[in-house]
């Protein structure tokens, strides 16, 4: 089954609000089996509207039209639909009386132009507002329903969860049960993911296996339908094994979200705290660490030595390692693990210094980077990267690759324990 | 004028991505006098997608499509159009090169799906990716122009404002000059901005006047159109003399830019440098620093003590101050402040400690924060903010409020020069 969502109201096509309902409906009639093709926006402009509807209404079984139910003069997503499908608007009394108790625990005179919105299809389906004065509305015709919901998500949302939910489950039955799994990667580009997995994305169509490239990262999706849930994900796990056989060194989650997030969580879990220094990172690592609420209980901190004169005096790099290697060294991403780790009495420490550009520095080039990987009681290891793109773009990625390095270290704890 | 904008990828349909670019781009059209009409999201399916192209091609004078640029089966954005449009795809060179040049520092080899993305349309415009591999495109037939943009919005944003802004202001301007200039605000809502100079916006209608609410920070932008660029900026030149009259104070630059830049840049002038203590942003005040080319100058370093040892350890502040008054307090902003100005030896310092969320601590609430601001020589002057809304809003709104300190202090020392 086809479905297609309809945004109305001029703030979207002013860029003032930006359509968050879309990609809800969408996620939702996703997890009923509801295939979503299509999503437009248009203004408060009957004509415009007018054409959208007509068009939906040769190419879809379910249209949502959200916005445009309140009381002005410019919400007519109503009275347009009316006039296309030529189903007329009659006057509910049960709507009526909502209004009134709306009005009245508010001490409040009704607004003449809100009996606008108690006028409902005749024949059609009324959705209860708790959160506001404008009702949902259902009308079907042809074979297509139109689901009509009120624009503010305060009462979208709970509309649809608590109504608009069950009536698309009673009036679309037949449906399948669909399951979506996700893989997390770094460290692997999405083509060459794709490449890896190029067989397979072929050969299968239950499950669909679609990659999506990140700001950093790559997510593999997984999407089955069966008859149901379990039988959906019976028809993933045979195929997810396989990518994760092929790929599962950069596997670094079996769901989306920020590698930043699963070192942060491990750590938490394995009882231990991590110290960092930061020079080309210039505090990106630190930050990415503490975007997650409760990192308090793993990150004990951080120094971002910008200057030689920092990491000299304030970190305790040695002065002839600086002189002798320079800044953007090896042996300076030891010094600063190895410092920065005795100062806050971390169990990791993790160093980063590099040259993040635009302009080379020390006679070497933009993107090279050295990390330092520190664990109480053992020698530094030193990593070095070349690393491609803006400036922006090489301190994501320096500081990505260091989270990655201490996930891969708390994942090989994990199995040797 | 009319556009529209058209968004692909499967992923907006799921709904695993909630489409920006179109409001972005919405708004962008906006203040250069261009009307969006419509906005589309359609998969990565080529029929739907022709069917999409087809209808903008005969209502749209300008069509923005985002996505489906990348290296894979699945982006068939530009070949779709190119079908569309009977308008060749040919390999540019210098696309190549760029392609060859971002992998080689990578020490990868090119994927050979990524040689898709050097192909571009015949006598068309090409837009250089500064931050990826997916080049933009432009590309005109029967009075359509087609402005194709890499989806993800680091690799889209730099892009629009770099080259598409200026590649529109040319194409579209009919003959008359059309300027767009910037005022830069923060320390006052949009809302608040907006009735400030509500008269100014409601009699002009050139040049336009509109507010945007950006992350941190209000952009007000003026766009006058007049047979030439100079009379233009004189239709804009007395209107914002007028905005900046009235909400001056807030305004922290004449061009659209992030407040840090505006510092760093500052500082450099002035041959200053700035040292910084983090306590709740955890890194981000000091990635903001460093996040612009040259911020070596002027940035000495920092330190995260994200934990009581470490800003006694690390960082110095006395015992006492932490056990009698807390880490979220105005002594311990103090001495933080204090403390790094004199290990870095620099001529500012910024400290901030606070409560980030979503669990107050110490018995103070959620938002509450404290900026130490430390000169050589004078005593450190405190702040005490209380902000809302979630842990990263909080995280940001801290860190950019310790900038405009800085900010309004290096404004301030221009004029009494």
């Amino acid at each position: 089954m086809r479905a297609e969502v309809i945004t109305v109201g001029s703030e979207l096509l002013l860029g003032e609000t930006v359509d968050t309902h879309s990609a809800y409906l969408s996620r939702e009639c996703f997890s009923l089996g509801v295939e979503v093709v299509f999503h437009t926006s248009v203004g408060d402009e009957q004509a415009r509207l007018m054409e959208t509807i007509e068009r939906a209404h040769g190419r879809s079984q379910l249209v949502f039209l959200c916005g445009g139910l309140g009381p002005t003069l410019d919400d007519l997503t109503k009275e347009t639909l009316s006039a296309f499908l030529r189903i007329p608007l009659i006057q509910d009394p049960v709507v009526v009386k909502h209004l009134e108790r709306y009005f009245q625990g508010r001490s409040q005179n009704i607004p003449s132009n809100n009996y606008k919105q108690t006028y409902v299809f005749e024949g059609g389906v009324v959705f209860h507002n708790a959160n506001g004065t404008a009702p949902g509305l259902a009308v079907s015709k042809e074979d297509v329903t139109y689901v009509l919901l009120p624009g503010p998500p305060r009462e979208l949302i709970p509309m649809f969860e608590q109504q608009v939910r069950p009536f698309i489950l009673a009036t679309f039955s037949g449906g399948q049960a669909m399951v979506s799994e996700a893989l997390s990667f770094f460290g692997i580009g999405e083509s060459l993911l794709e490449e890896t997995c190029k067989d397979l994305i072929q050969a299968y169509d239950n499950p669909i296996i679609a990659t999506y490239a990140k700001e950093a990262g790559v997510t593999l999706r997984l999407t089955a339908r069966a008859a149901t849930e379990l039988e959906a994900r019976e028809l993933i796990a045979p195929i997810k094994r396989e990518v994760l056989k092929r790929a599962g060194d950069y596997c670094y989650s079996e769901q989306e979200e920020p590698l930043e997030e699963v070192v942060m969580r491990a750590l938490i879990q394995h009882g231990k705290t991590i110290a960092v220094a930061e020079s080309c990172t210039g505090g990106l690592l630190s930050h990415l660490f503490t975007s997650m609420a409760g990192s308090s209980q793993a990150f004990m901190g951080g120094v971002v030595s910008y200057s030689g004169f920092s990491k000299e005096k304030v970190v305790g790099v040695p002065e002839e390692v600086l002189k002798r290697y320079g800044t953007v060294s090896a042996q300076t991403a030891e010094a600063l693990a190895e410092q920065v780790q005795t100062r806050f009495a971390s169990d990791f420490a993790l160093s980063v210094t590099g040259i993040a550009g635009p302009d080379e520095a020390e006679g070497k080039p933009v993107g090279l980077v050295f990390i330092g990987f520190k664990e109480a009681s053992k020698p530094v290891r030193v990593y070095r990267l070349q690393l491609r793109g803006s400036r922006r773009r090489i301190q994501l990625q320096a500081a990505k690759q260091a989270c990655f390095i201490l996930q891969q270290r708390l994942k090989k704890g994990e199995t040797t324990r």
